[in-house]
């Protein structure tokens, strides 16, 4: 795993699960299900009345109205104006009326799917459906061995392999980590190619001007080998879009939000709302300010395109008002979770929220807060769980330890949603019947024909007694994350890939690196 | 706090708020709320269907009729046979018919108050209600400092000072941990003893037998200074049954049902039902027969003494099949307590579920896997969460750490459970207008006024930015939690008692003992 080491001529080579050549293929060193995304079958928790619900929505709508967004892009301020918004001379003021606004949004596609180059690997989005997408956009990421440090191109593929690993991460959700090592102007280019190549999940770009996104967009359709009419047919590509909360959309951004919607591909609409900090010091007021710049983002990305597949996008938190700090995981996190599905499903649009914590190590911490998450993000009815593995310090880390962790945790959040079975065979009455009063089921035949796959095997949890623990060293949950992370990515193979689509990505990506990349300007 | 110190003495000299003679109280080290229990206000979550839940409850019901329970006690037997069981001559196996399990449930009161001599601290059981009582019945204790052992008086006495001091805390579910220096013959009068003086919160007696629950009874009535009438319309005292699963009643448990029964005192029944183990492999059928014991101990609770209050116990989980140890906070034990939810809400039965782990110290493990049990207990529509705080090792060991980290929990849990307040106010459009786009809140004077109590506060989560936390060094949650308890623990205050009423408890235990205590023949 050098790090010039290329991953498309890699992938060329092997074009099969034969593993690179000269190497047998290590076996996986973890025992995992096949590809396949949870899905919620009891209704999510409304934890606000229909009224409540209906004052934040309604208080969202006045904002939209009376306060307004900035808009930095003067092309989405035309279609704002065109469709309906006023916005006074000389000024980047967006206000539109309710009217506008619900309009809209009734175009937004209740469910879709994102199709990666691997058929097996679409993900669908929407009804009772979750997916899992990696942890995105650090800047820094950490494991036991190196420590703490700015992410680079050979950490970035190494995520990305784990990412294509386990079959629990359903697709990519942007960067794992910032590849700083690579200059701004071409970094998408490596990395989008990278995630073209070295998966064949659905993946992310970032909305970071329209030459950016275009290049995702193209790079997305060269790599499932389709015509540009079938690319706006099938969403491949999605972005996360950010306001900069309080209240208004950067040109970039726009620009991202235009390219999506008019090729058909996906826009996450997500604010980011702190309560106490970019939004009200209430989770009410930020809830009230998050869905007034949600729906001004999904209702633009409507106007551009009817019917665009757009999500819901949830952040609001609260910071740690003692020293300014963004809190993840929290109650508060939680309660905004659950509004948050709330609200999404109001307006009958798919759901993105997050597996987040504020730990600094893969301590307890970062274990119950991420838990917390996971429990507002599920029974608040995400769709989308974004950075659902290996998030760390409030996102400024992402950690391979992490990473081992939440896919634990992951694995058993989809088989607490897999159905329990009710039926003769389960209710075992046989089985009482045989053991009777005061014997035990170890050896009964519907034990035995059954106990290999009972119950799910954890990863990391250590069910042994505290004697043969301490025998061993008492080895924390970190520690065994650490180890198979590094046995994970041993055995990583890249998937196969058509040899003409192989070139075809590397001559597009040789040629706009040519061409000089993005001209950066920052 | 030494082996010796006599805590009922303690009581008397203080009397009140000011601590010990000639010693300044320590001020509490830890902010927390008054004592209160957290309410429930959406609701529990169905993850079974209607007919699913019909199943079981209907393979429950085959099994008492066709299978049956051994109840070894032959006066049970006799009230079962009034009821119209069926016992055949010479042997121990009593079964019965839907018909009378049905009808016997009926008086099962849905909600009542367990009364605490402070009635400040009484709890109510049922409805959305929800009670945290301490982790009971471990044979080990651990700290960081002293490491794991045996328990003994002074780790029994820290535990319960420790239950007393923390709010969250709201009653005792059994001895913290077990003393094992204490001779088993005396042991439950001084532990009873401790109780009733160095708390003023609800406790549990032990059903080992007649004499000991007699002990219990009647030390819970000196406690709160009232009648056996007022006691039997007042249900002071709570204690645990366990069937010997698979389908037993034990005789020193049957005794503690007649007593607690004939004396209007709380009855949990919790059949422990590890699928694989003492129950079939399936988390179906590990319900079935769960509910067929719970439903069997429930049934002649009330048949001892119709309008018990009671509780429907569920502690199904499943072990682990390669070693047979026990496992917590599995996605299958999930699914186990909301099923056991959903069983209990058909009976119109007070639900007892429990927060456990598997692990053996305080790392991610222990964290994650009693989130992941919370969660279950929580939507699952649980009114008693036994072993709320402390617990490791699946029982085998009451931490110290493990306390705090479950506190904290704990609290969080029941911050997520206060209602959102959404009303003009929080909605804080009007702070939205004055920051506008681009600008922040943190001055604003909503946040000005509202930021010191607006979130959660936690005693663990350290937000600190990674380079501060790394020049404290690194510590971990449980690193804090190992100060914080020591810290409590050190500003602990025996509640007031009556002089008159520590006088009457100290000779009752007195001439307890003198009378050789219980004769203990194990």
């Amino acid at each position: 795993m050098s790090e010039t080491e290329s991953p498309a001529e890699g992938g060329r080579r092997r074009g099969g699960r034969s593993g690179r050549a000269g190497r047998t293929a290590l076996p996986f060193p973890v025992d995992q299900k096949p590809f396949r995304q949870p899905r919620r079958r009891f209704p999510a928790t409304d934890i606000v009345s229909a009224d409540a619900l209906e004052a934040i929505h309604d208080a969202s709508l006045t904002v939209l109205e009376e306060i307004g967004m900035d808009f930095l892009n003067a092309e989405a301020r035309d279609i704002m104006v065109w469709a309906g918004a006023t916005v006074e001379p000389g000024t980047i003021r967006v206000r539109m009326d309710r009217g506008l606004v619900l309009e809209a949004i009734k175009s937004c596609p209740p469910e879709f799917t994102l199709h990666a180059r691997n058929p097996a690997h679409h993900v669908h989005i929407g009804g009772d459906w979750v997916a899992f997408p990696q942890m995105a956009s650090a800047p820094n990421c950490s494991d036991m061995d190196a420590g703490r440090r700015p992410g680079n191109q050979q950490d970035f593929r190494n995520f990305v392999r784990l990412g294509q690993s386990f079959n629990i991460m359903h697709l990519s959700g942007g960067y794992p980590v910032e590849p700083v090592d690579l200059h701004a102007s071409v970094r998408h280019l490596d990395c989008l190619h990278d995630f073209a190549v070295m998966t064949d999940k659905v993946f992310h770009a970032y909305s970071l001007g329209k030459d950016r996104i275009c290049d995702g967009i193209e790079i997305a359709r060269i790599a499932r080998g389709i015509s540009h009419e079938q690319l706006t047919r099938e969403p491949s590509l999605l972005t996360i879009i950010n306001s900069s909360s309080p209240l208004r959309l950067d040109d970039p951004m726009l620009q991202g939000i235009i390219e999506m919607a008019r090729t058909g591909q996906c826009v996450v609409m997500t604010p980011f709302t702190l309560a106490g900090a970019m939004a009200p010091v209430t989770i009410a007021g930020a809830l009230a300010q998050q869905n007034a710049e949600a729906l001004a983002g999904i209702a633009f990305a409507q106007l551009v395109q009817p019917g665009t597949p757009v999500m819901y996008g949830g952040f609001t938190s609260n910071v740690d008002m003692k020293s300014g700090a963004p809190a993840f995981g929290t109650p508060e996190y939680m309660k905004a979770a659950m509004v948050g599905g709330q609200l999404a499903r109001k307006y009958n649009v798919p759901y993105r929220t997050s597996n987040v914590c504020a730990a600094n190590t893969v301590d307890a911490q970062a274990a119950y807060e991420s838990v917390f998450s996971l429990w507002g993000a599920i029974m608040g009815g995400g769709h989308f769980i974004k950075h659902a593995a290996g998030w760390l310090e409030g996102g400024l880390t992402n950690s391979f330890e992490k990473t081992i962790l939440d896919i634990d945790l992951l694995q058993m959040v989809t088989e607490f949603l897999d159905p329990l079975v009710i039926d003769d065979a389960t209710l075992a009455l046989d089985a009482i019947r045989d053991v009777g009063p005061g014997g035990h089921f170890f050896g009964t035949p519907q034990t035995q024909a059954r106990y290999r796959d009972a119950f799910y095997a954890p990863i990391l949890s250590d069910w042994r007694n505290f004697e043969s623990w301490q025998q061993a060293g008492s080895p924390t949950a970190m520690e065994k994350a650490n180890r198979i992370w590094k046995e994970c990515l041993a055995a990583y193979e890249a998937p196969p890939m058509d040899p003409g689509i192989a070139e075809e990505l590397g001559a597009y990506v040789a040629r706009r690196k040519a061409e000089g990349g993005f001209k950066t300007d920052f």
